[in-house]
């Protein structure tokens, strides 16, 4: 999507292959919105352990930089011998599989990767399939979320107001992104309508990510504090809800997704305001039975406990001056938390899931499984 | 309540009055949680500043303050001249009037101080009267915040995990609390039970003043974020809401009180579990005919937008190492923010309203009117 920096906007995507250099190409997120900075890493090594820190995070960009990473680490091999080769390969897939060890996105990538380096008969042949395949992974990841944008922006209609929580925008995809790209895909329509983006602490992805996100496409927004969503809606200022998903139940239409999501769900339902979940196909679990199952992380509470941010100062004129990025201990010192970082919406509450392929009640996946590209 | 105080324990009052002095002392709440202070002011001007500029909140805090900065106004009066003394006193209550112009606690709790001083016949006797009547406020709104433990701590049972939002406790009174004021009865009652607190984004003052209050009573609490609740309630993690209340209306039952707090009511609902609201009668308004009417306070889009706390360095053993108060400036820079302070709490999501004088269901106020000390 576009960014604006020192007042030229160029077009970006998340993640990108830089062939002359054999580099991953990456937006540095841990310093957005306060900064945007492109960082290129020189080996799969790097790219790995660009993955464990955070630098790129999101299902759909981390598995394009594994892909890409697989990539990089195939053609950093010298030589003719495929023996040797495919023990290198193999140590490339094993350290970037460890790089987020609980992500399903890296494997699946990776897996595809290999499946199509198996069609070629020598190393440099493999090599060339392996970039090939990753570009093709990276190519659809952007079609599939151009595709929930072309079936989602039908439900926006002018002057819509739009709840939306965390960031399953184009950061957390190699473009587009999935609760974004309904928004994207109407304003490319000429539609005007106003997003309400969620802080969703502790993290803060809303407040950060997505409303960086929305302010460089110079889409109208706000941002709210997590408590505030119930107030609007029953002011009537919301008119749809829009969020993305980290795990979706094939069976049975719950949806996992970043804290606090279910708690919007609960609202709209009471508010009979549509609730819609945006996925691209690969997030879908067509085997666990039940959500009460998905593993609920629990993080460190010490995202809960502060906040991160620039240190700031307001000036006698009553502008604000900001510092360096620090940590801020908000909370007592003596009191500890508790932090799920996840939470499970029930099928009752969605009106629909919004895949590439088209609009789907959440009930109806199982059902209608083939369509969604699961031979069961 | 008590306070440990660099490893001695005291017990403290949010507001006295020091009688050889002619002071107010009030605990500093601006540099809660990591300082604990008391401040005397010297004059009625600088008790008024001290409401003005929130050393001191909280309904019945900054109604006693005010109660206590006009007997100290009426105390500075040197002379015999009950027609100067008069005006004198004029004066001093419409500077504490304008303290904090929409509060209702400090104009109630001075017309009582004022109408005990007209049975007094002499200056020496009305400054006599003045200090008794505030003292009598400050003795009232302790023994409510008792008898509202008194009602509350039957609710609670032993192993119980209780919810509360915001600060309702005794920070915001001259003791005890009100939503707090059953959990610290049931405490003393010898009850074990766990308490989350909602960290109440944007000001926090779960995760500043409640976890405060309840780290130094000793009673077992943990920080949630705000959209934590939904997903403990799912698991079973909640059995009992309890949250104050800034305004209640008497002919409807409806709740307004912190953002956030309706979300709590309806997720609430939506488990089963029950929702109560602890009031002083104080809180009551009997002319509202409909929650709606409520004006909304939109406050600063700074609170929204970023956070104060004390800037955190951790160190190589792990361990944080805290610096000075700081903002933070957390959100995107080119993004504004929507910031409601207050929501309302339809009667139908309230499982009870517990009062000095007993539990009432919402819907009960206005036929039981009498009961809860209203002659209409």
């Amino acid at each position: 999507m576009n960014v604006t920096v020192r007042g030229r906007t160029q077009h970006f995507r998340t993640v990108t292959f830089d062939r002359t250099q054999n580099a991953v190409r990456l937006i540095e997120q841990r310093l957005l919105p306060h900064e945007f900075k492109i960082v290129a890493t020189p080996n799969f090594r790097a790219t790995a352990a660009a993955i464990t820190d955070m630098i790129v995070r999101g299902a759909g960009a981390i598995g394009a930089t594994a892909a890409y990473g697989l990539a990089q680490g195939a053609l950093a091999f010298h030589g003719n011998d495929l023996k040797k080769f495919s023990a290198h390969v193999e140590n490339v897939y094993q350290v970037l599989k460890a790089a987020r060890p609980t992500a399903v996105d890296p494997v699946n990538a990776m897996n595809d990767v290999r499946a199509a380096m198996r069609t070629g008969a020598t190393v440099a042949e493999q090599q060339s399939l392996a970039l090939a395949a990753a570009e093709e992974f990276a190519r659809e990841d952007v079609q599939h979320c151009e595709e929930i944008g072309r079936h989602g922006a039908k439900l926006i209609r002018n002057g819509m107001k739009i709840l939306t929580h965390c960031n399953a925008g184009w950061l957390a995809f190699v473009d587009i992104g999935t609760a974004t790209a309904p928004m994207y895909a109407a304003q490319g329509q000429g539609k005007q309508f106003h997003v309400f983006c969620d802080e969703t602490r502790p993290r803060s992805q809303g407040a950060t990510l997505t409303a960086w996100e929305l302010a460089q496409q110079k889409i109208s927004h706000q941002i709210i504090a997590d408590n505030a969503a119930g107030h609007l809606m029953q002011r009537g200022e919301i008119d749809m809800v829009i969020v993305g998903s980290d795990r979706t139940l094939g069976r049975t239409g719950e949806v996992a997704n970043k804290i606090g999501t279910y708690t919007k769900a609960v609202l709209a339902a009471r508010h009979k305001i549509p609730f819609y979940v945006a996925i691209p196909l690969s997030t879908i679990d067509w085997n666990l039975k039940r959500g009460f199952d998905i593993p609920i992380e629990e993080r460190h509470e010490h995202e809960v406990l502060g906040a991160w941010g620039l240190t700031g100062k307001q000036m006698a004129d009553g502008r604000w001056q900001m510092g360096k990025r620090t940590y801020n201990r908000v909370a007592n010192p003596t009191s500890g938390a508790r932090n799920p970082g996840f939470d499970v919406t029930p099928a009752e509450l969605i009106t629909g899931i919004i895949t590439p392929v088209g609009i789907f009640k959440p009930q109806e996946l199982w059902q209608r499984r083939s369509e969604l590209g699961f031979g069961g």
